[in-house]
Protein backbone atom coordinates (compact mmCIF):
# COMPACT_ATOMS: atom_id res chain seq x y z
CA UNK A 1 0.00 0.00 0.00
CA UNK A 2 1.26 3.55 -0.86
CA UNK A 3 1.36 6.07 1.62
CA UNK A 4 -0.51 8.11 -0.30
CA UNK A 5 -3.37 5.27 -0.88
CA UNK A 6 -3.26 4.91 2.60
CA UNK A 7 -3.63 8.25 3.71
CA UNK A 8 -7.23 8.64 1.54
CA UNK A 9 -8.03 5.06 2.86
CA UNK A 10 -8.20 7.04 6.29
CA UNK A 11 -9.68 10.20 5.01
CA UNK A 12 -12.52 8.03 3.41
CA UNK A 13 -12.80 6.01 6.22
CA UNK A 14 -12.54 8.07 9.36
CA UNK A 15 -12.27 11.41 7.89
CA UNK A 16 -15.42 12.78 9.55
CA UNK A 17 -15.42 11.04 12.74
CA UNK A 18 -11.65 12.92 12.87
CA UNK A 19 -12.80 16.29 12.17
CA UNK A 20 -15.62 15.98 14.39
CA UNK A 21 -13.42 14.38 17.14
CA UNK A 22 -10.61 17.22 16.14
CA UNK A 23 -6.91 17.22 16.33
CA UNK A 24 -5.87 17.13 20.24
CA UNK A 25 -8.11 14.17 20.88
CA UNK A 26 -6.90 12.50 17.40
CA UNK A 27 -2.86 13.68 18.83
CA UNK A 28 -4.45 11.58 22.04
CA UNK A 29 -5.42 8.53 20.33
CA UNK A 30 -2.19 8.23 18.27
CA UNK A 31 -0.20 8.18 21.36
CA UNK A 32 -1.91 5.81 23.15
CA UNK A 33 -1.91 3.01 20.04
CA UNK A 34 1.71 4.09 20.17
CA UNK A 35 1.99 2.55 23.88
CA UNK A 36 0.06 -0.29 22.74
CA UNK A 37 2.31 -1.34 19.96
CA UNK A 38 5.25 -0.58 22.71
CA UNK A 39 4.23 -3.45 24.78
CA UNK A 40 2.66 -5.41 21.79
CA UNK A 41 6.76 -5.30 20.91
CA UNK A 42 7.71 -5.65 24.62
CA UNK A 43 5.58 -8.87 25.29
CA UNK A 44 2.88 -9.43 22.55
CA UNK A 45 2.63 -11.59 20.03
CA UNK A 46 3.23 -11.42 16.34
CA UNK A 47 -0.16 -11.00 15.70
CA UNK A 48 -0.45 -7.98 18.64
CA UNK A 49 2.67 -6.48 16.85
CA UNK A 50 1.18 -6.61 13.67
CA UNK A 51 -2.15 -5.33 14.89
CA UNK A 52 -1.06 -2.78 16.97
CA UNK A 53 1.77 -1.21 13.94
CA UNK A 54 -1.84 -1.20 11.87
CA UNK A 55 -3.63 1.27 14.28
CA UNK A 56 -0.29 3.42 14.68
CA UNK A 57 -0.05 3.41 10.94
CA UNK A 58 -3.93 4.53 10.39
CA UNK A 59 -4.08 7.22 13.37
CA UNK A 60 -0.47 8.71 11.64
CA UNK A 61 -2.50 8.97 8.73
CA UNK A 62 -5.54 9.99 10.44
CA UNK A 63 -3.24 12.81 12.31
CA UNK A 64 -1.55 14.11 9.14
CA UNK A 65 -4.76 14.65 6.98
CA UNK A 66 -6.29 16.27 9.48
CA UNK A 67 -3.00 19.13 9.68
CA UNK A 68 -2.80 18.64 5.81
CA UNK A 69 0.51 16.90 5.71
CA UNK A 70 1.15 14.47 3.00
CA UNK A 71 2.74 11.22 4.72
CA UNK A 72 4.50 10.29 1.09
CA UNK A 73 5.82 13.93 0.74
CA UNK A 74 7.19 13.41 4.76
CA UNK A 75 8.88 10.33 3.72
CA UNK A 76 10.61 11.50 0.91
CA UNK A 77 13.16 13.00 2.86
CA UNK A 78 14.31 9.70 3.19
CA UNK A 79 14.74 8.87 -0.62
CA UNK A 80 18.09 9.28 -1.45
CA UNK A 81 19.37 7.41 2.03
CA UNK A 82 20.06 9.56 5.41
CA UNK A 83 19.05 13.29 5.55
CA UNK A 84 21.94 14.12 7.89
CA UNK A 85 24.76 12.22 5.64
CA UNK A 86 23.26 11.56 2.44
CA UNK A 87 24.33 7.72 3.10
CA UNK A 88 22.75 4.45 2.13
CA UNK A 89 23.91 3.17 4.43
CA UNK A 90 24.05 5.80 6.68
CA UNK A 91 27.59 7.20 7.57
CA UNK A 92 26.55 9.09 10.70
CA UNK A 93 28.92 8.15 13.94
CA UNK A 94 26.82 6.70 16.65
CA UNK A 95 23.70 4.63 16.90
CA UNK B 1 6.06 5.86 -1.75
CA UNK B 2 5.29 2.09 -0.88
CA UNK B 3 5.43 0.92 3.03
CA UNK B 4 7.19 -2.20 1.86
CA UNK B 5 9.72 0.41 -0.15
CA UNK B 6 9.85 2.74 2.46
CA UNK B 7 10.78 -0.26 5.14
CA UNK B 8 13.23 -1.57 2.33
CA UNK B 9 14.84 1.93 2.14
CA UNK B 10 15.01 2.33 6.20
CA UNK B 11 16.53 -1.41 6.09
CA UNK B 12 19.41 -0.29 3.82
CA UNK B 13 19.67 3.37 5.47
CA UNK B 14 19.93 2.09 9.30
CA UNK B 15 19.51 -1.39 9.22
CA UNK B 16 23.18 -2.19 10.78
CA UNK B 17 22.29 1.00 13.06
CA UNK B 18 19.48 -0.58 14.47
CA UNK B 19 20.78 -3.86 15.66
CA UNK B 20 23.52 -2.01 17.22
CA UNK B 21 21.09 -0.14 19.02
CA UNK B 22 18.68 -2.76 19.83
CA UNK B 23 15.00 -2.71 20.17
CA UNK B 24 14.52 -1.05 23.24
CA UNK B 25 16.16 1.97 22.39
CA UNK B 26 14.93 2.35 19.00
CA UNK B 27 11.97 2.10 20.49
CA UNK B 28 12.47 4.79 22.76
CA UNK B 29 13.89 7.14 19.84
CA UNK B 30 10.12 6.49 18.15
CA UNK B 31 8.63 7.55 21.90
CA UNK B 32 11.20 10.49 21.00
CA UNK B 33 9.58 11.58 16.94
CA UNK B 34 6.45 11.15 18.30
CA UNK B 35 6.77 13.79 21.09
CA UNK B 36 8.65 16.13 18.16
CA UNK B 37 5.62 15.07 16.17
CA UNK B 38 2.97 16.58 18.35
CA UNK B 39 5.04 19.56 19.61
CA UNK B 40 5.31 20.23 15.81
CA UNK B 41 1.45 19.34 15.41
CA UNK B 42 0.62 21.83 18.33
CA UNK B 43 2.71 25.11 17.63
CA UNK B 44 5.06 24.21 14.52
CA UNK B 45 5.54 25.25 11.46
CA UNK B 46 4.43 23.57 8.29
CA UNK B 47 7.89 22.45 7.47
CA UNK B 48 8.24 21.28 11.03
CA UNK B 49 4.99 18.78 10.64
CA UNK B 50 7.08 17.53 7.59
CA UNK B 51 9.95 16.48 8.95
CA UNK B 52 8.77 15.38 12.70
CA UNK B 53 6.10 13.25 10.55
CA UNK B 54 8.81 11.58 8.38
CA UNK B 55 11.29 10.63 11.18
CA UNK B 56 7.90 9.02 13.08
CA UNK B 57 7.60 7.42 9.91
CA UNK B 58 11.34 6.12 9.63
CA UNK B 59 11.75 5.08 13.22
CA UNK B 60 7.91 3.37 12.70
CA UNK B 61 10.17 1.40 9.78
CA UNK B 62 13.27 0.56 11.90
CA UNK B 63 11.51 -0.76 14.87
CA UNK B 64 8.96 -2.98 12.25
CA UNK B 65 12.24 -4.30 10.55
CA UNK B 66 13.87 -5.23 13.61
CA UNK B 67 10.76 -7.24 15.28
CA UNK B 68 10.06 -8.71 11.33
CA UNK B 69 6.89 -7.10 10.86
CA UNK B 70 5.35 -5.62 7.48
CA UNK B 71 3.86 -2.70 7.53
CA UNK B 72 2.48 -3.34 4.80
CA UNK B 73 0.69 -6.27 6.21
CA UNK B 74 -0.16 -4.28 9.37
CA UNK B 75 -1.60 -1.62 6.90
CA UNK B 76 -3.91 -4.19 4.88
CA UNK B 77 -5.98 -4.58 8.37
CA UNK B 78 -7.91 -1.19 6.95
CA UNK B 79 -7.96 -2.11 3.29
CA UNK B 80 -11.77 -2.55 3.28
CA UNK B 81 -12.41 0.28 5.09
CA UNK B 82 -13.09 0.42 9.62
CA UNK B 83 -11.77 -2.89 10.67
CA UNK B 84 -14.97 -2.92 13.11
CA UNK B 85 -18.21 -2.37 11.08
CA UNK B 86 -16.24 -2.92 7.65
CA UNK B 87 -17.34 0.50 6.29
CA UNK B 88 -16.08 2.96 3.98
CA UNK B 89 -16.83 5.52 5.75
CA UNK B 90 -16.79 3.95 9.55
CA UNK B 91 -20.42 3.38 10.94
CA UNK B 92 -19.11 2.73 14.53
CA UNK B 93 -21.18 5.07 17.15
CA UNK B 94 -19.11 7.70 18.74
CA UNK B 95 -15.66 9.12 17.64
Amino acid sequence: MDLAELQILMEDTFGAQDRQRGLPASMAWLCEEVGEFARAVRKGTRADQLEELGDVLAWLASVANQIGVSMDEAAARYSAGCPKCGGRPCACPGV
